[in-house]
Order: C-alpha cells, then structure tokens, then sequence
C-alpha cells in the first residue's frame, strides 16, 4: 500500500505539499521544474534534473551554494527538452547556464537538446555527465556506467564554486577533474514502488539482498542471501577499491545514502561498518555524510559513495554551509 | 531483513557510526547520551532523551539553537536515571538543567529521579513533559497521553529561547503556556520493526491503516481498509479539532512526520491534503515541515500535529536557524 490517492494524480499532488513546505521554491508552470526564489542571476544557474521518485532528489537541492533550479520529469523519466529549456528561460536573463547530468541515455538525450536549443539562441552552456554507478564495472561498458547519489556531491562542490562566481569554463574543469573520482555502488533488499504499480521492479525473497542494482530498479549484479551489514560493506568497498586503486593515506569522503526504505539505525550500523574497513586500510576519512539523498521511490537498500579528494578544494567546497531542504550543512 | 549485524549490537554499532558522521557530537562513555561539543555553558542547558530506535531522535537536535544534550536508552527503553544524572554532569559545571520528557511512565520516572537527584546535590533543575499524543482522547485519560513527535517542535522553540539566555522559570513558564497547544495523532500502515525481533508490534493486513498508535508500536484505536491520503487526513483533523476547537483565521504551525518507512512522495501528497482541509477551515498556516523527525524504527506510517500559534514569539522561535543533523533551517 501506498500513502497516496489516486496514482495518476500523485506526482502533482506531492509537488504541491512541496509548495506547501518550502515556499522558498518557485515552480514554473505545467513542468515539474522548481528554481531558489531568492535566486539573483548574479552568477552560472546550476541546474540538475532527472525523473522524479528520487526524492529528496533533485528540489531539496536547490538553494544558496548549491542548485540554483531542478527540473524533474514524471517517476522515473527525466524531463523533456522543451521542459528543460522553459525552466532555465524563467531562471535567468543571462543567457548563460550549466546543467549536471545522470548517465542514463533518456536524461543525456534530453538534457544536450536542450543545450543545443539554447545555444542555437546564442546562450554559453555548460554540461557534466555524472557516471559514478561502478555496478557495470566491465571496462569496455564504461559509458553505461549510471549516475546515482555520487550526483549530489557534484552539487555541492559546483554549486560552491559557481556561488562564488566560477565560470562555466571553470566549472566544465572543475566537473572534468571531479567526476571521475567518484564512484558508486548500492545493494537492495527490496525492490522499487512506482505510484500505482503494485508490483516491484523486481523481487526478492525476505532474506535476499542484491548488488548493484540501479535507482530505478535496474538488477544489479548478483544475488545472495543476506548475512550482515558488514558482509555488504566488504563487498561495496572490495568493489570500489578496484576502481579506486587506493593507498594508505589516501584522503577520502564517505557518503552513505538511503534508497528510501531504510532506517537510520541500519544507515550508522553501515556507516560503522564501511569506516572500520576503510581504517583497516589505512585511508584517510575527512568527509562523512549519512542520510536519505537519492532514493528510488521507497526502497530498502542503500548506496555507498566514496570521493578520492584528489583536490583539497573540494573538501573546502563540501563543507561550505548552504541553504536547501536536503542538505544537512 | 534488517541491515545490521549482530542484533544484540545494533545500538552501539549504529551509536559508532553516528559518532563518524557527526564528530560535533561527544558521547559519554557507557552510556548513549551526547552533547554538543561546541556548548560554552554559557546558558542553561536543554536536555531531553528517551528510549532508542526514535531516530534522528534525539541525537539528531543536538546543537546550538536547539537541545544541548540528549540521552537514550536502549531500542524503546528510556535511560536510567543515573545515566540521566551522570551525562548531564558531563554537560555542565554550573549546577543547573531543564529536562524535556516524552509523557511515558518509565521515562517521566527516570527524569523525575535524575531531577530529585540532582535537587539534592544543590542543581537548580526545570522538567517539561510533553503529552501532545491524542489518540487517547478520553478526557479522564489526559494524563495517559504520550509524548511523540510534537516534542520536536518543544526542543526547537524552548532551545531558541534557552539560547538567547532564558532562565529556568522562564522556560518553565514558555513550556506550560506552549505543552498545551501541540496536539499529535498518528497512522500506521505498518507495525513496528525492532532489532533482532522478527516479528512487528502488532500485524495489519497489506491494505489496512491502523489510526491512533503510538512511536512503540503501541495498538491504535480503529483498523480500517486504506482508501486514500485524503481520507487519513479527515480522519487526523477531525481529531485534532476536537481538541483545538479552532475559529476562522487562527494561526497554526502544521508538522507532518514520517514514522520511519513513508517516502517523500507520501508525505508530500499527505501534506497537500493537510493543507487543503486546514485551508477549506479557513485557518492561516504560517509555518510547515514535513520529514523524518521522531520515528518508531521504520514503521510505515505518518504522524500529524498541529502547534496553535497562540504566541506570535512560538513562530520567530520556529524558524530561527539552529546547527543540527535532523532540523532542516
């Protein structure tokens, strides 16, 4: 069961409670795009996007030093082109813009469309794909990798920079630099919701988890019977440190994230888990957020993030207190 | 399933695992109590606790503008009084303190028993209890009314004032004009998960709500068939104007909480209904957040309260900004 009313009307009616809860939000109308209220187009809009169900993804990130709009589409299906570039006409007078990406073929399609379009009417834009989901982890499938919850630490840095009055060139090197020292990987215990369906995306017996699924249900890798939280880390970590190659010493940030079914208690267990097996290997943990970031619509499972701070201005960036819904400064 | 290791240490592996992700929080050996390492002791310290498993309650309002401490005890048991005594020394080297208790016999015994303690080795002390739960509705029984998640809403605005240097007698005096004011009913559409038990407090069927439960999985007053959030949100506000007896243009703060296992998109759609009741009843909505706030370990469900804002000084404590893991500013 779902806390909803009728499945067709439910998007609509949670973007309203939205509008109730956060005032600070001006949506533009007949899309599910939202922009910083307070936003005075004094520096590169940074705008993020994506299907909607991700929730707190990607409206609880807009806001001072971080997005400066969100554009969702329906529930699992990014916004249109033509969706994309009516929000970012609203946001600025400038002509000038930069968007943060997910790696799915619908999201990339829609949003370099977009970028065309506007730059077609003489705009200067800007354009990062995120691809942290190292679940596909063969090499030659590199540009399959998805864009998950390593997306919103690109937030966060960029929106530091470009509220500082970065450029886009400055943050295209930033995004360049950044990007491919994140990685991702998440494991289910459950599968998705989607409003309406009353099946799951895919199904598991009561004591079975699954790695490497993806935020809209994609499957993951492999399946196998659940035996403890840090059974998990160990294989999530085992799995990002061939992607990592790391050293003692290394200096990361540690990012665990809800795929929204599951319960602070599990979070920190995990947190304690993936931190006991990153001190055995003598990294260096200077970053560490836990939370609900990026969720695929209610499901029991969680992701595990890790940033190789490679530039210390990143850290400097993570740390910088900001003004959203989503982010806990 | 639940994602941990051993049950019998999911508390302390979790309480590690918070003390990674927020290392402004000090712990105090041997028990699960924390406090702001930032405190000057420079005002009086607020302290509230409880039993575990409520996350982000009560850790998570730990910091300046808010608690200054809080103490847990195990999964759904309140800490002993003599944890209660030894954390609060641990906070504080000038003799005073004000408790803020959730109304449940044993944790109003162990809070009173720390009190009397510490009145005996000289402490100034104050005590609220917060008794906001009014699915026992029964006038006779006011005094069974539990303490849930309007306690938050006590915590934000008791630690704005502590913050600007109220004394004890007038946070005793704020607290016993606002306790009453703060009315609570909650929903479950699930039971209550508790670590290391496999089965939940009570068992409803897939797609049966349960109204008037409480955050330990305590029984409710009515099953029925799920129909829609819309009718939850009747069901909740004719309730809660039975208490408040609420006339046309009143001023009331609207806090809608999940109770662990409820997607942002429930809540949302929740809360739009919410506001379209309260606004039919023609009532002024000044103030309204909706998230995780006080939960029953992962019970899939909501909660509803309503702050009558009878005190315009209530609504500038609401919203002025606070440095902690769980209130959104």
């Amino acid at each position: 069961m779902q806390i909803i009313n009728e499945p067709q009307n439910a998007l609509s009616q949670a973007t309203q409670g939205i509008q109730w809860a956060y005032p600070n939000l001006t949506w533009v109308p007949n899309t599910f795009g939202c922009y910083d209220s307070n936003f005075q187009d004094d520096q590169i809009p940074l705008i993020a996007g994506g299907g909607s169900g991700h929730d707190p993804a990607h409206w609880g990130y807009v806001g001072h030093g971080m997005l400066t709009a969100a554009i969702m589409g329906t529930v699992f299906q990014p916004p249109t082109s033509q969706e994309i570039v009516k929000v970012t006409k609203q946001v600025t007078r400038q002509r000038r813009v930069f968007f943060i990406v997910k790696n799915f073929p619908a999201d990339v399609s829609a949003f370099t469309a977009a970028q065309q379009q506007l730059q077609k009417e003489h705009w200067q834009t800007g354009l990062c794909i995120v691809a942290d989901d190292i679940s596909v982890d063969h090499e030659s499938l590199k540009l399959l990798r998805r864009g998950v919850a390593g997306t919103i630490l690109v937030h966060k840095i960029l929106g530091a920079a470009a509220a500082q009055g970065a450029s886009i060139a400055e943050l295209t090197h930033i995004a360049a630099a950044l990007v491919p020292n994140i990685h991702t990987i998440g494991v289910a215990a459950s599968g998705a919701r989607i409003p309406g369906q009353s099946t799951a995306s895919f199904n598991l017996n009561p004591s079975e988890i699954y790695y490497g699924i993806g935020i809209h249900g994609e499957p993951g890798y492999r399946r196998e019977p659940f035996q403890s939280s840090e059974r998990l880390a160990q294989e999530l970590i085992s799995k990002l440190r061939l992607n990592f190659k790391w050293h003692a010493g290394d200096h990361y940030a540690v990012f665990v994230n809800s795929l929204g079914g599951t319960t602070p208690m599990e979070l920190m267990v995990f947190n304690n888990d993936v931190h006991e097996l990153l001190t055995l290997a003598a990294l260096t943990i200077d970053f560490n957020k836990v939370g609900t970031f990026l969720t695929a619509n209610g499901m029991h499972g969680l992701s595990l993030t890790l940033l190789s701070l490679a530039d210390p201005d990143w850290l400097t960036a993570l740390n910088r207190p900001v003004k959203t819904a989503a982010w806990p400064n």
